[in-house]
């Protein structure tokens, strides 16, 4: 390779060559998300429908069950296929390490699941345990989406991401609420661990929702203020948070509450189908974009190379960067381009470089806010690992445990993380 | 692909290779460093030998000079091979683009120097523009050893990178102050702006190799500390910081003084060659350590599948994430798996995201400290072009404003990057 300017061409093409390629694998990725969301709601209608059917006896909610499972188990082919393409293509990422292993455990859990489904059709699972296998797999398939915008290296893309991620959490907040709700009704007591747990599930589902509207495009963030309010199903919840003594009509009362939590739901999930969509166009809009780019690159160039040859008496360029005021003596003979060539040609190399450059600051900004995110994420894991806490109980714990040491949250979940081996190493 | 424990075995060990396959990048990535490193250091000796040619009148040096042009000549060419084999191996990866774009502006400079040389045979040219043509090429090689540097996913490697590009960043305000040094002592004078810049280049080199102890192992920073001090030269410092007046003999106490920085610069070549053997070592010990674990965790499935098969009357595992007090009634008939079987997996799985949790988790910590330098040095850079400063003249400005603010370095330069456009637009 010679150090001249049609290697400097060579990599200035290169570098915008790798902009289009990361793009395209941003948008397999999407569509992963897509898919995974597809399941998750899937995996949250069958957890609130085997609710009912182990709070409620006899066949009762038997066949919505059935439908419930056949309806998951159709949702799980597109995201394994998905995951076994992605494997092909993202194997020489270094990010890929991390995905996989995610991989690794979300397979394992779904792997699962035709056992536990067994168990809850002979009603040999106690509901709580039930419920627990069905969070955490969904836990599993979210901490996967949470990898994939973890890596997404265009922020238009990376934003919808978080704003995808961050409806999908709050979702499934929602969704642990319908069943933790029908339970408590269809057995028709509420104790103070039901309400606290209702609470942290409320609270936790509006920091989610907030989030997701700090990211969210205008069209999907409105959507979803205007459908929040349902006054029907805030009735319930006030009922559900109150209550101390049981219902009159425990079933009716549970079916009615499994019934609007439901259909707040499938709202959430038709607002989130949007997300997903916005998300594709705006892969497919960077792509698109990027490739012109890459067109209108070629073509300055070629213009600037088919003049190349031209006579020039006395030719000259300046070296990269050193343009400005401090150095306009510093005219140099180039390697056979005008001065008018070669400043364009240093013109493109530091456009791309000052492009990709500020791309990078928008997404270093990003990543902050998504590392804080992840720390808390996995010192909510951790806790449940050693301390067999459900989600918002290790929520609440690392919330606790801020406010009394007036920390952050973040600072708490850091400091937990520092000393995970630790617990690790004895649980 | 099905959802059992195969496939779940599959990605985990996948996940595992990933990793090998990244640190194996990394080594290659790791040797472009010392070749550029190498380039550099007979870039600084070549900038130096110019001044003392430019500066001095009739022959002398010319026969430095040429040899000196001739070793960075020879030192130039392994660093293009590994560049054009680096953007066979890289191309797939995301951070790609930006490593590419700042190949192009290396090799654009790169192109300009037999023209610079011309000149400076010639003395065509005034030594302050040389100087900072040389300075650029040397600044456009520094970058794309931090490029690599911000890639690296592996900590211990990381680590050694970082203390190998600040020694270098030190080195290279070392030679610039050789260079300012030698041209105002051969010149006989030295005014307030050559002092200001000694002074501003003796500074911006202490931040460095602080900067590099704090990152590098023991023995190197060691070494370092012990060859730091150097009287003789210090003596020509002060000097060269408080005269005012002609020296008696400039052309003498030029020449020593370059001699005296030169072999202080030799020292500091050697010490850095140290930190590339550092960096190799790591990378090459990384990727052993990573090829072990990946045979002992096949190993570990290997038996793990072997006994499968056995009969089991009921066997039961764990669902991941779900270990722990909380859930000691969750037990599950997994599909195929005794209960230990499917807990050694499940422990498999954990250990492997526990593991690459922490990696990242000291990466993050890192890349922090990375970003808030790379985001001074594109300040500074965006200053030097559009307001045709020298590095150093850059960052006194960043300083001063700072100061002046009351803010932190990295807080100025993160204001002047976010209207980094407007700059552009209208320089």
């Amino acid at each position: 390779m010679r150090a001249d300017s049609s290697t400097a061409i060579h990599f200035l093409l290169a570098s915008r060559r790798c902009e289009v390629n990361n793009l395209r694998h941003l948008l397999k990725n999407g569509e992963l998300v897509g898919k995974v969301s597809q399941l998750i709601h899937t995996l949250q209608c069958e957890r609130g429908a085997s609710n009912l059917y182990l709070c409620s006896t006899g066949p009762a909610f038997a066949d919505e069950l059935a439908r419930r499972v056949e309806e998951a188990d159709i949702a799980q082919t597109p995201v394994l296929d998905s995951l076994a393409r992605l494997e092909q293509t993202t194997a020489a990422l270094p990010q890929s390490s991390r995905l996989f292993s995610g991989v690794a455990s979300v397979v394992y859990a779904l792997a699962m699941l035709p056992a536990l489904r067994r168990q809850i059709r002979d009603r040999a699972l106690p509901q709580p345990a039930m419920t627990a296998f069905y969070n955490d797999i969904i836990r599993h398939l979210l901490a996967l989406v949470s990898e994939v915008t973890d890596t997404a290296a265009e922020p238009a893309v990376a934003r919808a991401l978080i704003a995808m991620l961050s409806f999908m959490r709050g979702k499934e907040f929602a969704g642990q609420e319908r069943a933790a709700g029908a339970a408590a009704f269809t057995a028709g007591h509420f104790d103070d661990g039901v309400r606290q747990q209702l609470v942290g599930l409320i609270h936790s589902q509006e920091q989610c929702f907030e989030r997701f509207v700090d990211f969210a495009d205008e069209e999907s963030a409105q959507r979803w203020l205007n459908q929040k309010a349902d006054s029907g199903f805030e009735r319930l919840r006030r009922i559900a948070c109150t209550r101390t003594e049981a219902g009159s009509a425990p079933q009716e009362e549970g079916l009615s509450w499994y019934t609007l939590a439901s259909r707040r739901l499938d709202g959430m999930k038709q607002i989130e189908d949007g997300l997903a969509r916005t998300l594709m166009a705006r892969c497919q809009g960077s792509i698109d974009a990027a490739e012109r780019a890459c067109d209108d690159q070629q073509a300055d160039i070629e213009t600037l190379m088919s003049r190349r040859g031209e006579p020039a008496p006395d030719y000259a360029v300046f070296v990269a960067g050193s343009e400005g005021g401090g150095l306009a003596e510093g005219w140099l003979s180039g390697d056979g381009l005008r001065p008018q060539l070669g400043r364009s040609l240093l013109g493109l190399i530091q456009q791309q470089d000052r492009r990709l450059q500020s791309l990078d600051q928008e997404l270093s900004a990003l990543r902050v806010t998504l590392g804080e995110r992840k720390q808390i994420e996995r010192a909510k894991g951790l806790l449940m690992q050693h301390r067999g806490l459900s989600e918002e109980e290790a929520y609440t714990a690392l919330r606790r445990l801020a406010m009394s040491q007036n920390k952050k949250l973040i600072d708490i979940a850091a400091a937990m993380l520092t000393i995970a081996d630790v617990l690790a190493n004895h649980p």
